[in-house]
């Protein structure tokens, strides 16, 4: 397949990477000082068990002269996803797919704006990455992926899935990828944002009465919104369950928007907390702790650095 | 006079001591051993020139057949205001003055279970005193103390005011006592929090888009709050011009709440933010950014250190 994927940053060159096996693969970024690296010295991958693997992708900032490619992926944050695509509608065909596995909901509405339903795909991931240092990423979490059509028949991409799981990320279409999207937002809206708030660790969501309280408010506020939609149905007890899960699971794991916030850097919040707040306006539905949670987000990533 | 004071807390001693220099004053404690030491060797008021005056107030654990007093002073923790009156209502008889000095909002409304709008006194005092040890305190601050009824008419108030005065306590009646409290309660319910939340100087509160949307969603849940009590009339637009002076007055400042929590330190979070969340439950308004804020620095107060 000739795929672009949009945004070298720490998920992009994983997928640029690990595709660029057994495909064609362009990762598209603006930054031309990581482009020639990548083009000098490939692209590393420190796996769990603290090898190095190196792939070779084609770094491009500019894509004119590419033509359509059979997949773009877009990585980039998604403030600039609508950008990002604007500036490389070349690579858009009448067969073009544009995927989307982007933290958050509400992706999808921006991708329908350069592809129709059949061609723009919801996808959530377990794999993540983090950027070490310039073209090298540590991939810390591996898992399932799943890709679906927003409206259905998601099977037509099973080529694309075998062409993912054969390099290495394990993918199965599905028709139930808004919820899988909705249980990850849930965990990212409810726990992460705290800890990026209260700079705590995950534990301390769950550990901590006054950070518990809060995640079960947040996790209300996102099971409504989730629920108005009504392509599912979450039931609050088990989604705060879950959550509570992967709290307890992590005791010492820090998130990546705490370490945006401690490091005042721009945080993804708009796409976690921001895009339930988007859906809930969008809805009717009431959402003050998100809203609150995504003010505070904000306001911190700005402070004065002490 | 004959006068109760309710706890023998920091500031229960500094005005039990103080008052009982002219006056019957029986100090109320449920702490039997505070009780006997107090009978048994007087308390102890350092002043700020270092030394210590040394007063004789009764300290009794049951109130049984001393009858009605003149003046109760409530200084108990505001969540046990009602028990102490409930369990010593053989204090009060019809003439019975009940008062307030305590921190926060929405004192009055407890009182006023026990007796009518023309005996609850509402006060506000610049004093303040914390424990060195049993029975000694320090008395940390001074300045005026001004007492009110919550109808108007205050100035009948006028001998105890005097009583204050003449112990030590520089004392006016005011018919604005309500609106003093709240004045000062906006702009730490609504400023002051948020820079221990985002850990901030004041100045930012006015200066980040963010954190100012955030202080006016608060001075507009406490304005409804105020507003709801009906003692007095506040307009949204000018709490939220005051509140945003003291924020420009003060670009650097840096607020005591801020310091707790950047220290690691239990804060006063309770009778500030605290204090509307539990008017507001009273009087059935909604204050959803209010019991955020608390439960965030709750969770801020017991993070683990970095």
């Amino acid at each position: 397949m000739k795929i672009a994927v949009l945004g070298a940053g720490a998920m992009g060159m994983l997928f640029g990477g690990y595709l660029s096996q057994k495909n064609e693969v362009y990762l598209i970024e603006v930054n031309e000082d990581r482009v020639r690296f990548i083009n000098e010295n490939g692209l590393q991958v420190r796996e769990k068990d603290g090898s190095d693997g190196r792939y070779y992708p084609k770094a491009v900032s500019n894509t004119d002269g590419i033509g359509p490619v059979d997949l773009i992926i877009v990585f980039v944050k998604a403030m600039f996803t609508v950008d990002a695509l604007t500036s490389n509608r070349g690579l858009i065909g009448p067969d073009t797919y544009i995927m989307t596995l982007q933290n958050g909901a509400g992706h999808e509405a921006k991708l329908l704006q350069f592809a129709d339903e059949k061609h723009v795909i919801i996808g959530s991931t377990q794999h993540n990455s983090s950027i070490i240092e310039n073209g090298h990423v540590n991939h810390g979490g591996s898992g399932k992926t799943s890709i679906g059509l927003p409206g259905g028949g998601s099977q037509v991409l099973q080529p694309i899935a075998d062409a993912f799981t054969a390099c290495g990320f394990e993918c199965v279409t599905s028709n139930e990828v808004k919820k899988q999207i909705w249980t990850k937002l849930f965990t990212n809206t409810a726990a992460s944002s705290l800890t990026a708030v209260l700079q705590v660790p995950l534990g301390y969501i769950y550990s901590d009465p006054a950070a518990h309280e809060l995640m079960i408010k947040l996790c209300k506020e996102a099971v409504a919104v989730a629920n108005a939609e009504g392509f599912a149905r979450f039931d609050e007890a088990e989604v705060i369950a879950g959550v509570e899960t992967v709290c307890k699971n992590a005791p010492n794991g820090y998130t990546s928007i705490y370490a945006d916030v401690r490091d005042g850097r721009r945080t993804e919040v708009d796409t976690i907390s921001g895009s339930v707040v988007d859906a809930a306006h969008a809805l009717g539905v009431s959402v003050p702790c998100h809203e609150m949670i995504v003010s505070l987000i904000h306001a911190l990533e700005r402070r004065p650095r002490a």
